[in-house]
């Protein structure tokens, strides 16, 4: 039976997976982020030393466990910066500074069912981490990194929103709002409650006059895809060192994405992000089209991500939403595949004694690099095909004096030799496409 | 910390495990197996319908949960071959049989830590499964996939040891000792506890006289690289339809391998395999040189993989111990990597205000395929070819006018040009070699 949260794929649609995973790690490799795969566990006062998520975590025991204490208490990860930065202090010593890793992995949150949401999925991080201080210029890598990602997919443009916390902690510092937690908290949620609530609760719950309470929503109101932003907040009149710093590296976010990727990133200062320990820049994203399902790739910057003894390790990192991402698509058909196995040819099989040429000529076939079945059981040819046709395989190759192989689409037949027939490059691969 | 059983590698063996991976992958997919992956738990019923793995279950729980039966009892998953059986029994009217795939998971085992046993491992599965019968054919064909995927790897030579469960509880049989599965798990022990006090436990537990313990070790000493060993059984002059059924069937598997793998299979008569649900073919798999740390490669042939009602789902497959091959090979420092980064070229920065021209040779070069990085800081180029050198990165670029590229292996620096410098192939992708 399913189990409600615990998502999982046809063949086709894992095939159509681990071409986005096969896109997702290339694009990543060509940016030079470093392979790393955790463990799935950790102890657990690892997960809980970010209190926010503690009721979500999914603890581990054994069946015959003699008695609780015998084991360290362990639990799954509930994401990939947890157990990054538990691996990077392990092993600093062992790593070169900036160190830039992707981790692909799932991982687990003990939601309750009737929420609906995911208990198990995949992410996909990259994250670059150094020792003492990170240069700002890898927080404007990361929105190419992910626009490569996206566009080479067949789905809808993703953009990129930017936000940086300095602009909003310096924006309510200046304006005489002290607890600048309390107001981010309050303002993050303006999608769900709208405006007026906003309002009302930062003048109840972070001692706001209506005045600041409307220039705080006038900030978040502020959404532009060039650097015309800045002016914008400067038009409101509030003045702090920490929101001149903030708008300065958000201007070189939004200004490096429209030299590389024009249309990819927008300045969108409502964004906040609820974990705790972003620093500066905030991203999400949101597919065109798709922007009621939220953001599908999400991080930011963290100036302390661990830290040994003195030594802090500041990091920037982004994590695309995998099952999320492709939950969503899959739920509007919006992707395909063009067969359901990675096979291109079944050898048809005329008779059993026949096989072990059959088999031969698959292992030729093989080691050209084209992948081949021969059919499983000696029936009528019409039923070869048929097994061909059913699974979407696009050739069936006919063992005789000379071979010949059928595109059974077309039902075009030709001569053919295993030792050179090749399929056009489109055939070799099943193909993913968008609708 | 390290948790004892979760092995973690550093990113050069994380980016050897994923090139072993790869290998595996692209060829489960040349012979059309389908990928699968599914859910990392499953009812804790559903893992215990294998009563003899039970004690290693890791059981689930959350940590805020109200009370003990608010959940179903959920487990992670011991091995693959159980998760497979139910997602087909789940799905069976949206899969076409014989149903091919391959799934590459983590797998987890309670084990005691002091056993020093891993609790979280990665398996590359594959099976075929049909309705009502699968025919023998598919018991040829797994030896030679696994056969493929080791010669793809740069590793000690494998051997891959068949036995027929049918052979053996054939001559049992045919010997006059009627609980043949007691003398199976008997001889099972004999690389254990040696044939002396396997033959007293054969004549204790399983009533057999001297003389047909004796038969069983002579049957169990029975190893051939070819057909010979049909004729070896038969000299102990034991018959019986089992048997004989055994015999040809073991007999297909050797000399299909004989064809297109010379050496890659052995006939070994002794081996058994502890899982009781196998009910013909067998295999083990061994490397050459590292014979004392076991089996890398397991699996064999299950009449009744999964029921639905009335229908049967009789399966053949086999399973790479992916973990467990590159601890040992990682544990005899027997595979290495040319670089610990996929990077192959870093763009030296002159200078912080020139790092967008630096972005845009990076652009250039990973628009066509080369990963490249750009130097975190514009340190002395003394400094930044030393960047490359630690991380194994075979070229450094320098911005000019022409611009050039250093391979600070050999020093050699050239003129070239961002649009269509292209290095050797070989340099392109860190290369894994044996030792």
């Amino acid at each position: 039976m399913p189990i409600s949260g615990f998502p999982e794929w046809l063949p086709p649609q894992r095939m159509i997976e681990q071409f986005v995973l096969d896109k997702i790690r290339s694009t990543f490799e060509l940016y030079g982020f470093a392979p790393l795969e955790t463990r799935a566990v950790e102890p657990v006062e690892t997960l809980l030393s970010k209190g926010e998520t503690s009721k979500e975590i999914y603890l581990l025991r054994r069946l015959q466990e003699e008695s609780a204490t015998s084991d360290d208490q362990l639990g799954l990860h509930f994401d990939l910066t947890v157990p990054f930065a538990r691996f990077v202090v392990e092993n600093n010593g062992k790593l070169q500074f900036p160190f830039r890793r992707y981790q692909i992995q799932k991982v687990w949150r003990g939601e309750r069912p009737q929420e609906g949401r995911y208990r198990e999925f995949l992410q996909a991080d990259i994250d670059v981490v150094n020792r003492d201080t990170l240069p700002f210029h890898f927080d404007t890598e990361m929105p190419l990194v992910i626009g490569d990602v996206f566009r080479s997919l067949p789905i809808p443009q993703a953009i990129i929103q930017v936000n940086n916390r300095k602009v909003c902690e310096g924006f309510y510092r200046g304006l005489g709002l002290p607890d600048t937690a309390q107001v981010l908290r309050t303002v993050d949620k303006l999608d769900k409650i709208g405006p007026d609530k906003v309002a009302a609760a930062l003048v109840e719950t972070a001692g706001a006059t209506d005045a600041q309470a409307a220039a705080c929503l006038k900030l978040a109101e502020i959404s532009a895809s060039d650097g015309s932003f800045v002016d914008r907040v400067r038009a409101l009149g509030v003045t702090d060192p920490l929101l001149d710093e903030g708008l300065s590296e958000l201007l070189q976010v939004v200004e490096t994405a429209a030299e590389h990727a024009p249309g990819l990133v927008v300045a969108e200062l409502k964004i906040a992000r609820g974990l705790d320990y972003y620093t500066g820049t905030v991203y999400e994203t949101q597919l065109r089209g798709y922007e009621r399902f939220g953001s599908v790739c999400s991080g930011g910057r963290y100036e302390t991500l661990a830290s040994v003894g003195n030594t802090r390790f500041p990091g920037v990192g982004i994590s695309i939403g995998v099952s999320r991402l492709l939950g969503i698509l899959f739920g509007q058909n919006a992707l395909t595949v063009s067969r359901s196995v990675p096979t291109c040819v079944v050898v048809a099989v005329p008779s059993e004694d026949k096989r072990s040429g059959c088999d031969r000529i698959a292992t030729a076939l093989r080691r050209r690099g084209i992948p081949t079945e021969v059919a499983p059981t000696a029936a009528k040819f019409g039923k070869q095909i048929q097994f061909a046709d059913r699974r979407g395989i696009p050739y069936v190759w006919f063992p005789g004096s000379p071979d010949t192989v059928k595109d059974i689409r077309s039902g075009e037949q030709v001569e053919a030799s295993a030792a050179d027939w090749t399929p056009p490059a489109a055939d070799l691969q099943p193909v993913v496409s968008a609708g």
